[in-house]
């Protein structure tokens, strides 16, 4: 899907007071080009809501739901990825982007509210998208943006049963209805 | 605060479903460098939540409950003001950033779901973010970073009581106490 391996971790999700917030970091996540996201927490909804996206508006995206963080984290390690935390806190973003440019296999750590310390201490990187108070989808957003070789908002998805047509006013939306008619089928 | 004088109007805000999304979106506005955030639904408590940031944080930020939107989109636009409208339908970010970057007085729009078919018709740009179903936040942030003269996130806020410095690991506050004291007087 991109060249770049890019997996986006989602640590302390709650349930009742999250799920929107991290359905955002989902989609944002999949917009940018990264190639799934894993929720170190249980919540299969915000899987099923993400998993719709995919074959109506092309392209691969996983979830993984209910993961053990440390665990995701040493497994990525072990086959060479690198794992980068975004927050408020770190270096800037500014000054890490050229390192993570380099990279092919990262991980985005983005938490709630408290992130445990040992992440601080296992990520390769600890960045701060900003000092300041912030969201952790924009800091996602601004994080994949900036380290992306190519433009991601132009980027295409490929076996979408929508298109987008982009236009000066108003919405245009091609739908590709033997693709679609083909889901279908193989959903029955 | 910064050169250009933006503002986020935020529609369709509905305050049980949307208090964290909102609050995001208001954060990274204010983050990213926006003067304030205009809020076109009753919602107090988002502008609670949100002014308590500036003095702890610094700079200046607004905002501005239960507005009008189509009234605040006139008066900005009688004062010499342009509209831009983010979502994931009309023309690619990259091609409107030439010209929102000229502009000095822009006002950005960012929707929860439904968006009336007037704001399309008032805004001077439609401005798709990627063409994916996407976040609102992210939309935001990646717009106003794009737009911006000097890197964001390299911006410091005046009057702060906390500054975070930027390290590798861990997290280092500097309370300014002089301040703290002197804002603390100041509230009784």
């Amino acid at each position: 899907m991109t060249e770049k391996e890019i997996v986006v971790l989602r640590l302390g999700h709650r349930p009742e007071r999250d799920k929107r917030i991290t359905t955002h970091v989902g989609l944002t996540a999949r917009a940018l080009g990264a190639d799934g996201m894993i929720l170190a927490s249980d919540d299969p909804k915000i899987e099923e809501n993400i998993k719709e996206i995919a074959p109506r508006w092309g392209g691969e995206f996983f979830i993984k739901n209910d993961a053990n963080a440390m665990e995701e984290i040493n497994n990525w390690k072990k086959v060479g990825g690198k794992v980068c935390h975004l927050s408020m806190y770190g270096i800037n973003l500014p000054d890490a982007v050229p390192e993570l440019k380099k990279e092919s296999k990262l991980m985005f750590i983005v938490g709630a509210e408290k992130v445990p310390g040992e992440i601080y201490e296992v990520s390769d990187w600890n960045v701060a998208v900003g000092n300041q108070p912030h969201s952790e989808v924009a800091a996602l957003a601004i994080a994949l943006d900036r380290i992306a070789d190519t433009d991601p908002l132009l980027k295409t998805f490929d076996n979408a049963e929508l298109t987008v047509i982009p236009m000066e006013k108003g919405k245009k939306v091609v739908h590709d209805n033997e693709l679609i008619e083909k889901n279908k089928q193989n959903k029955v």
